[in-house]
């Protein structure tokens, strides 16, 4: 089929049972949509050490520059409580206008409209003078390791090169059009481990308790604020989001207790030098032993649990505009232009070329009942194709 | 035999292995050392549901007043790596002046010296004019419910009466004499609940982290101090001895998090008062939203873990010289009234009787290689000895 409809298309992605990490059929199915339009598609297996082999795909329309790439992936999160789904949630059913179904919103339906508003396009006034490239992933919602970081050393490995980047992630809070994401924060992870002295709880001068440690050290991270927010970002904020000790006896006081927070930060910072404030705080909460006379400084040790998620803007105002004055045109209102939310794979994209975030409303995703107005895929469709003919034009200009 | 000698006697015990709630013989042990001396020897079995059976003895020489308890527990916590003993736990080997078991000081060593104590005065001397009951639970070490308790109530419905009291558990720090305890402090329990709103990190205005509250309630009852100590004691004291999340994904706020505290607090208090002023210092951080602007309070429950131990203090003036003069008779200096320490039996005699504690160097208590001077066992038993004889003049007198 020439794959015109997004709704046909959705339909046949969802009914993928595509839950990281399998494929499901869904790159398959991408293929047959891909490849009648003139994509030349590559599945590119990727493999390491202690996760599963993940398959990935990239296609690509045309040989010569302006070269415009479109990202994003076709795993799902689990369903969650099955039972619970008012539709079965590979079964794309419609119902009210709404379509349901796992992937709905994040992010089948925004690979749908894109693969549809292509095909319009085509069909209509033949491929753009350039070439578009999908770089579709199945490893998003995993651990991220076999999906869009080998994918892009893989394709620039072969001489790819792109002029920019549109990632078809739900970007909607509330409706569709609303917000363009041109930046992330960073985020870092961290896990602290306090050393006490173990001992009994009513000798605790024998013992030093290191839940108060643990609390002092967590409190230097949550006080003061990092920053107060810059010209396009939010304040950074940072979560303790556990700590634990675990010990059962009422009686006794713990040998360490441990605790985990996460900092998503603006661009007031690099994660070096972030990750270099987050030291010293520590280091002088530690040393500080006014509330502790007579006792040697807090001894801690951290670990940061993952590659730090650099933060970065996108300063590219023609790829921004011609998205913008797209969403402008079809729904009648500028999107605003965020920074907010979680990392996206937009982090790995940005050292490539330029990139911007825009897809469905996000509302459903990842929950119980996930699900698209039909409406809405129909405005999307209309959207990214303006935005391709746009950006093309711009491009060339 | 006629147990003059404290050594003999504590072999005897030691090789019984009484791991609570195991009798092991031990009480068996005892009632033959103390039928020979006149005693007429109960074994007195408890239960609860819920707990294991456990066998308590209780023996009494005499019938009249006054009348002197000996209290104690030929129970013995578990051994721990057996392996680490430079002498096997149970077979009571003396090596360069020092006996090695579990139990050789916490408490069958100071049940020997006051059994060797009561031989020698009654070899020498015959009874003493009133009584002398000897009150020896199975379950001091256990959750001691069917120890102490139950057998004061059992002795208590069927008409015993004390005068005065002594336990013998290991009170001196360092040296034989050190410290008579004349007091304890009481001990309670809770565990705080704190409930969040869960949610992911990178959108924490739609979250509520209950760590940031769990921090805070905790923080309120660490700081500031509940009192700076009395005339007989040291001050209350709060550790706050877990706090649990158990949360494992870095980029998730948790839904809940738990922190378990445990204060020993001294006669400015009773328990009662206490448990009111903790929770007003949890309502006053619960309610202050000054950190947590356009929040609600935060929610939390807390459950009491434990019947609370009461604080007390004996003011017997005989009792406390009695013992404080035997004492200074035997090693020459006079020992230090104490209410230091942790919670004993003793909170459960109190109700029935003054109570002071004095036994052997605590030590090596609990630990592996848990061992008594063979000298320090005379020396305790000279001091029983004496103090016997002075009580009883004192209270005739
Ligand atoms: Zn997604
Ligand atoms: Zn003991």
């Amino acid at each position: 089929m020439i794959a015109t409809n997004p709704v046909d298309v959705l339909q046949a992605l969802i009914r993928c049972p595509s839950v990281t990490p399998h494929e499901g059929g869904a790159l398959t199915a991408l293929q047959q949509l891909l490849e009648p339009l003139g994509f030349e598609v590559s599945r590119v297996m990727a493999r390491d050490e202690g996760t599963p082999d993940i398959e990935n795909l990239y296609a690509r329309l045309g040989t010569d520059g302006p070269h415009l790439m479109f990202a994003g992936h076709t795993d799902v999160v689990p369903v969650g409580n099955e039972a619970a789904w008012s539709h079965p949630p590979f079964a794309a059913e419609i119902s009210e206008g709404m379509l349901y179904g796992r992937g709905a919103v994040d992010m089948k339906g925004g690979i749908a409209c894109f693969i549809a508003a292509l095909a319009r396009l085509v069909e209509e006034k033949g491929a753009p003078k350039g070439s578009v490239s999908l770089l579709i992933t199945g490893d998003e919602e995993g651990p991220a390791i076999n999906g869009t970081t080998k994918l892009l050393d893989w394709a620039a490995s072969r001489g790819e090169k792109w002029d920019a980047c549109l990632v078809g992630e739900p970007t909607n809070p509330d409706q569709l059009g609303d917000m363009i994401k041109i930046g992330r924060r960073g985020s870092i992870s961290g896990t602290v481990t306090v050393h006490g002295v173990q001992g009994h709880a009513a000798y605790p001068h024998l013992a030093d308790n290191p839940v108060r440690g643990a609390i002092k050290l967590a409190e230097s991270l949550m006080n003061p604020p990092f920053d107060h927010g810059t010209d396009n970002f939010q304040p950074s904020n940072l979560e303790v989001t556990s700590i634990d000790v675990g010990n059962a006896a009422t009686n006794v006081i713990p040998a360490s207790a441990v605790f985990k927070f996460n900092i998503r930060f603006n661009d007031t910072w690099s994660a070096e030098i972030l990750q270099a404030e987050i030291l010293r705080r520590l280091d002088a909460a530690a040393a500080d032993t006014t509330l502790r006379p007579g006792r040697e400084p807090i001894g801690y040790d951290i670990v940061w649990s993952e590659r730090p998620s650099h933060v970065f803007l996108t300063r590219n105002n023609a790829l921004i505009a011609s998205l913008s004055d797209a969403i402008e045109k079809v729904v009648g209102a500028s999107p605003q232009l965020s920074t907010t939310g979680g990392t996206s794979d937009a982090r790995f994209i940005k050292d490539y070329c330029p990139v911007v975030e825009f897809g469905l409303v996000g509302q459903t995703m990842h929950m119980v009942d996930e699900r698209v107005a039909v409406e809405d895929l129909e405005t999307l469709t209309r959207i990214y194709r303006t935005f391709i003919e746009q950006w093309f034009a711009n491009a060339v200009a």
